[in-house]
């Protein structure tokens, strides 16, 4: 029937208006809370789409500290839904040459951010698909050139807004670059036949626990159980910090309060904790670079 | 008329389609701001469905301060509307044998959480309508069994986001349990004739006011009237912390800055202030079981 | 044909409910985030309408801080499309007889508030269209009239929330005031001719750069080039804190790490800051009503 078919298509045309792409934005930065910057931010991408999700990672990420923004992203990117579009400004080199680009990764996720290492880690693990350059002429807030500081808002919030709404497509974004990042340097998680050399990339801050980048599959080569003891060193720029035979078990509450013990954390890096204590208070062990760790499995007797 | 009847049926589908149930999940965790625990789980959130509402109530509950996380849901709850999905995790037990539940107040709010004395105050405030264990073989996010440790993140966050959506029914959480859930003993206020024996559950962090869980019901046994005074003892285990005669009035600016004031709070509950100052930092007081108060009514003079 | 125009009514109709009007609330306060307050207003403005779209501009106000209040909302309404409702409170003359009003300004923002001194710089940047006073007695929370200390709560959010999802019109807030609001004095920015007097409104605290209220067309007037210096003075209540020759900059990285510069930043006013350092930290200076700053050319030698 002609009117059914002209009733299917109108209410193609309305469903399709009412169910318009609803883009996610995830805002990070070392900006903080107590100022209006981030607000700001919202406030440029809200203007592009007042129906655009914006979340936040955490804006808490030590002033200039790069490597603590890759850390963040590859953590907790690989949560949200394809399609997500990332923002990430952490930025000491502001009004130099570093390059503001758009990262696609493999899984469809999107990164918009200065190339000066935030993606060091999430391009290693997700996989890159493709970079852009940032054209700062087509994508930045009308009016804002007089500005020298604030790209996080004219160019990074406004970019990944328009890309979320679907405003400008990733091809509109700028030129392609070749598929590489700038990087940062870092000790990777080796077997060493008995042991494993690793890194202690980041602390789970909020309770003081150990992290490092020895994953599952690597740490599976010590054919450690539950219950039996590895023999943990730590050591910062090769001098010895942290020495000890620890526990390693399924989760905290298997050891007394206050003993140490291994875990494997919620990313299945091999990690090591106080239960109902913190760690890297007690033992003054922290994270980065110069902080590395050997884990040993303990011949039972 | 048929025609008119297909066109009304159409309508009623394309209205139900486009404003679908949008249901509103409201977090809470000790885990802080600083890292990506807080995103990950909003990340599982919005792959549920991105047309949920992700709210925070605080996540700066201190680290497995359980009690502080029962009386920051006692607090908001009330204020947000039924069918509002809380998700709770203070969790110092995590892997242990605590069930991990979700109750259904008599309200018709819904609090996810484990079930560790996080849900004390709420049960008794809103009243239990129903408890339910989740079932982790249904209510887990898919490849997250190798993980010990997040079950904020794996369990609760992914069970409040689907019930929440409507893509799980309450029923569908798991087996119904006995209507009652873990309690964390503490003082309740008690009208001891011309005067009442309270506890100090919280601070007013941010301003440093002292607030009592001796309610407006049980204070007006007092018959205290506004600008009287009221006899003051705080105890911590019994030993004397504060002793003072505070004016009973009904807002901060009815006496002079730097002056101690009695007031009812936003709760509705008796409390103490310093106009313009910090209460609990000038006379050292705290809060939690081992902070008591007494209340008596200063006879005119 | 008939049954076409009914078809487009139809149509008009649903697409109208499917895209009804979302209004955009956007909170500050000094309550901070370790308590149910700002989570018990969204949870208030949900129940208005679970539509809107609720922001934060920050919540670390610091107590009772008026006037930083007020830096905050001058420094990121601008970025907000029109029509966005701000409700700010920082209000330490609670319950005294302050009033309580909406602000729409001549840009069609919108700031529901206590008239405290607030409004001072966002009714001078963008302009005072008419200010009404909230009518308590029609604006406020059901049952909420026991509670004296609540005000964000019970009339703010509930009144802002109210007026962004259209349930009442700028008109229903309140009676017409005078178009004017209660002021805070400072310095403002003063050519003396080869120099500018001007203030240290606030910092940008996470890094500890400094801000003045000296903006660009003001600062024209030294003819400063990129790459020249200023001498710059900065007293408090008179008594001299700073006194350097500073390199006026494009961008940090247009000096070494380490060396104090001269910038405008993103709001385009005069500011200083050392790159990759804490100024603020390094020479004790503060902001405020009795922190100003005297900036001259140095003529070239």
């Amino acid at each position: 029937m002609k009117k059914t078919q002209v009733l299917i298509v109108f209410t193609i045309c309305i469903v399709t208006a009412c169910n318009h792409q609803k883009g996610v934005v995830v805002f990070q930065t070392d900006y903080g809370l107590k100022d209006g910057a981030v607000a700001a931010m919202k406030g440029v991408a809200t203007g592009v789409d007042p129906d655009l999700k914006l979340y936040d990672l955490t804006h808490e990420i030590p002033a200039f500290n790069i490597w603590e923004g890759a850390y963040r992203l590859q953590q907790t990117a690989p949560y949200w839904p394809t399609g997500t579009v990332f923002v990430s400004v952490v930025d000491p080199g502001v009004g130099t040459d570093r390059k503001s680009v758009v990262l696609k990764t493999k899984t469809g996720h999107y990164f918009v951010t200065p190339d000066n290492g935030t993606l060091t880690l999430i391009a290693q693990s997700l996989g890159i698909e493709s970079v852009r350059e940032i054209n700062e002429e087509l994508n930045r807030r009308k009016n804002s050139q007089a500005s020298y500081t604030f790209h996080g808002r004219d160019v990074y919030a406004y970019t990944g807004a328009r890309l979320a709404a679907g405003v400008i497509k990733f091809e509109q974004v700028g030129r392609e670059l070749p598929p590489a990042v700038v990087t940062i340097p870092y000790q990777k998680a080796v077997n060493q036949g008995d042991s494993i050399l690793g890194n202690i990339p980041i602390l789970d801050v909020q309770y003081g626990n150990i992290w490092t980048n020895i994953n599952d599959s690597i740490f599976k080569v010590l054919h450690v159980e539950p219950k039996e003891k590895v023999e943990v060193n730590i050591n910062r720029n090769g001098t010895p910090v942290f020495s000890q035979d620890v526990e390693f078990v399924h989760t905290f509450g298997d050891v007394p309060a206050g003993k140490t013990l291994a875990y494997m954390n919620s990313l299945m890096n091999f990690s090591l904790a106080i239960n109902m204590g913190n760690m890297a208070d007690s033992f003054h062990i922290n994270s980065g670079a110069e902080w590395n760790i050997v884990v040993k499995r303990k011949k039972p007797n």
